[in-house]
């Protein structure tokens, strides 16, 4: 299994921010969501399923919401952590970028649509705007900027346009690959075909 | 005041459809949603401002939610006569499609953000996923490809890639100016900078 991203600085959270008892609860939880969904389950089940007591779990979490924000920031944070695996290979920045767009649909696809009540409880947490879902998107303005500055540093890329507006530019084209409302409204459409265009066009505008 | 566009074919409608009176109930049920929302207002108070009886009304329209619709209807179309506009003057194809850019973020926000009850009404919309919703997206697809194939006419753009597959990328790329769930997660952002931006990568990819 993989490991489960630092959601140290949440809110909700207390207690030491390394104990292996937050990730079993964030797991327990996350295995109770995937099945019951985020409405049906309570903080005792998920004490249960860990032979504790609620009081306990309420040692590290302040509320139900602040355990399905760290279940919420740790599946965004494997979509981040695939992303940053890609953008860290050897192959050129162009290829890198590319396969950054398809495995973002990817990931964020099987994210919103194959777990029906992941999505819900995804979209529980755009609605009250967790500081989980800005870090998701910070990361994704991060890999951009990281693959913009390896492809001009490898001479693949133009240098001129400043770094930031471009970064910014690159990040904001992977919008209709990642948001939920975006993708939910284009089911029918191909989405992979789409993001591949996206990437062609964007890579032929960043070319030295 | 602007024209109404079009509004035949969205669903329920009745009776004639350039009939004087559809416009008049669409202008009175806009003021009355505009001032007090969408929930607040009934049939019977849009048929009072017009002195008509609601028996009237729904002669024209077969509920509330069907006169909503073509309020929604309405106001895209507004937005997709200006970038028919734009599109259509005699600058080049890549000022017009910067501009496009920048004219789609403008209404937008206006439209979303300035009028918190007609934002709350195009949300209703989006749920219900409304014919005048996809018909704005379908419009935004058109003013792009309409822009690839004048660029690509003029010798500005390049005209190897499938044009329906650039023209699709292109639309692509709309969507953080336009959808009103990204727009709000970006309040805080440079939007204006930002659509300046994407224009600039997006042109770049499209240039010959």
């Amino acid at each position: 299994m993989d490991a489960i991203p630092d959601q140290t600085e949440l809110p909700g959270q207390r207690g030491p921010q390394q104990h292996e008892m937050r990730e079993r609860v964030i797991r327990a939880a996350e295995a109770r969501f995937r099945h019951y969904g985020y409405g049906k389950t309570t903080v005792s089940e998920i004490a249960a399923d860990l032979s504790v007591s609620s009081a306990y779990i309420y040692k590290f979490f302040d509320s139900k919401l602040a355990i399905c924000e760290a279940v919420c920031g740790s599946l965004l944070g494997r979509i981040d952590e695939a992303l940053w695996q890609e953008a860290r290979t050897q192959k050129t920045a162009a290829e890198r970028l590319r396969r950054v767009y398809r495995l973002l649909l990817e990931h964020s696809l099987a994210l919103f649509f194959h777990d029906r009540q992941m999505h819900d409880m995804v979209a529980t947490g755009m609605e009250h705007r967790w500081s989980s879902i800005e870090r998701h998107i910070e990361v994704m303005s991060e890999v951009a900027r990281f693959l913009v500055q390896e492809g001009r540093a490898s001479g693949e890329f133009e240098r001129k346009t400043p770094l930031e507006e471009v970064a910014g530019a690159v990040a904001s084209t992977f919008a209709p690959f990642c948001h939920p409302a975006l993708l939910e409204g284009s089911v029918d459409e191909d989405l992979t075909a789409r993001a591949e265009a996206v990437a062609t066009i964007v890579l032929r505008g960043l070319a030295a």
